[in-house]
């Protein structure tokens, strides 16, 4: 787990990109940046409903608010003399709280990510203070993977490699993909994982070619037919996420190796010519280019990959309108893939991480 | 699973509350009331990111507005006439559409459940009309369960009993809460579940106490102690939620037997006045009052209890401050707690369904 100077650490530098911005406090309501930032819950307890937020400040402190669930939790992690415990409205007393600190007239908001109705009780309570969009900051933070991120995300990444070596002895004929499913989860729980990453996919032939499939009990697997599995693990809080497809039985059909040697030899391409500079339009444009020549270039119907860290989808996004850069520290997916709705698809993911020398596939 | 008329007569009723708030539309943006009103996707993907929304409107029929990944998703359950594909932003191309349907003037907007930055883009987007708060209209219907899902949720607390059922062969000195609370998981799943309603509580001794407790490796029953259980499956969609005190051994302590007898009765006392008519709070001042009379009332640290359906916590909350009051259909927990930081915890909660002709117990 992360040591708590680490969190301290990342609020420095969030106190950087603070000034710039001419904030005097930033209020952090994304469950997962609040996590990034303090160790306290990477979790919200249902929809609607808020774990808690931090309200940063340049000149009084790092504030921890949340509600009587969490008292002890808070009070384990942060100093009690700086969390808020709010007993009514959240909004109203947090915004009363930064009213009440001196010299805090301009407050950062994450507007992305506070409902409508939090926005408008913080501003009403929050008198004095000019609010103004403070998305993105954290985000920025958390592009880069520092030493201790990126090892956890190898353990994560690590394990997720050893499920798909023991995978395929389940990959039998007669089971079902939401058994499958179940199987793969169950690995991931009984070495070391918190939860999946994300639900399952589990995609059996033309289910294979569905981005949204939902791993079915009625549809088996049958002697010579393709599986795809998009999975992943959360593992010390830490997400991984890699896309296999396996043929089962012994004759692979002439269209699954025609699609998975062009599927491979676009990932392998994109990976090879990326790195530290080049736009994440670009590293995308590799893959497309080569599907074009092959005239399957319609098939490839989402873009090149996404970053990973605490959650499985981060910037930056591979796609061909992102002209963010690839820089070190970075980790992405590269997941190319083909689809026939008639016949399926096929994708194949690999975590990869930006270096200074070039990229690592982790 | 529900039929798809259900949904659409969930809307009608919809349109019943939205003329009487004189609205022309209605923007669904919450999860749970997407699904309730339409039977898409009961999830968002992960936080920050959505599944889609509805656009609910008296005369120009109801859109379901969602992106690529859910094509084939939404056109198994809607009209594709009716379906917006959104590309870019969301907020912007549903603003458009309402602000092309001739006549829409007012639109509702759940404030509660959009972000602020959606808000503003919406707004901008859906020139003509005027916004309006339109938040609990979904939820008022969902307080009142129809038959079908009475059914469902009976269903639901039926294997959270069977679990209970089992579950003492599991609580055996040496096993860790997290191993307990993995069995558990394992169990709901294995008997049809799709997950847990909420993160499962086990917590031994002085872990029975917490408000929050995650399940610890570290900590394992001992011969002699209590394990306070509050767990809960979703099956078919809906959620059970129930709690147990276990005493492993055979020989639970006074303190032990004086606290779970008291907890049981306050729990009797509020359950046995409970009908419809009856005011949440004084249900909740029934189990207070008792404990008061024990001089207990100080360990009583949270409410009686709360709504359960979709979601773990609904409206109606049995609490002081909460004047709602019991009406047939509604499911609530019932489930008084006394804590004692050094020593330990006892919750018991049962699911209440508030019948016309008083209560039954799930």
């Amino acid at each position: 787990m992360i040591d708590r100077t680490v969190f301290a650490q990342r609020r420095e530098k969030l106190r950087r990109l603070m000034k710039i911005k001419k904030f005097d406090a930033l209020l952090i309501s994304g469950a997962t940046n609040r996590y990034y930032l303090s160790g306290f819950e990477l979790h919200d307890p249902q929809p609607g409903e808020s774990a808690g937020c931090l309200l940063i400040t340049l000149r009084h402190g790092d504030w921890l608010c949340t509600d009587g669930r969490y008292t002890d939790a808070a009070a384990r992690l942060w100093d009690v003399n700086k969390i808020l415990q709010y007993r009514g409205n959240a909004a109203s007393e947090i915004g009363a709280l930064a009213s009440g600190l001196s010299g805090v007239c301009t407050v950062g908001i994450e507007t992305r990510l506070v409902s409508h109705d939090f926005y408008l009780d913080f501003e009403a309570a929050a008198k004095g203070c000019s609010l103004e969009r403070g998305d993105y900051l954290a985000e920025e933070l958390r592009l880069f993977k520092d030493e201790e991120e990126i090892r956890l995300m190898k353990a994560s990444c690590r394990l997720n490699h050893e499920m798909l070596a023991w995978l395929p002895a389940i990959l039998q004929p007669g089971r079902s993909e939401a058994e499958v499913a179940w199987e793969i989860e169950k690995y991931f729980r009984e070495h070391g994982a918190e939860e999946l990453a994300f639900p399952s996919i589990v995609g059996v032939d033309r289910n294979a070619a569905l981005p949204h499939c939902i791993p079915s009990h009625d549809t088996v697997i049958q002697e010579d037919c393709m599986v795809l599995t998009d999975v992943g693990c959360r593992l010390n809080r830490y997400c991984s996420d890699q896309t296999r497809v396996f043929w089962i039985g012994d004759h692979p059909s002439d269209q699954y190796l025609r699609t998975l040697d062009a599927v491979r030899e676009a990932q392998n391409r994109a990976i090879q010519t990326m790195h530290p500079g080049m736009k994440t339009s670009d590293a995308d444009a590799v893959a497309r280019k080569y599907f074009a020549e092959l005239g399957l270039d319609a098939h490839f119907t989402h873009g090149l990959g996404h970053g990973v860290g605490l959650e499985t989808h981060e910037p930056p996004s591979l796609h061909a309108r992102n002209k963010m850069t690839l820089e070190p520290g970075m980790i992405v997916t590269v997941e190319p893939g083909l689809y026939f709705p008639e016949w399926g698809g096929i994708r194949w993911e690999y975590m990869v991480l930006i270096r200074e020398d070039g990229v690592e596939i982790l």
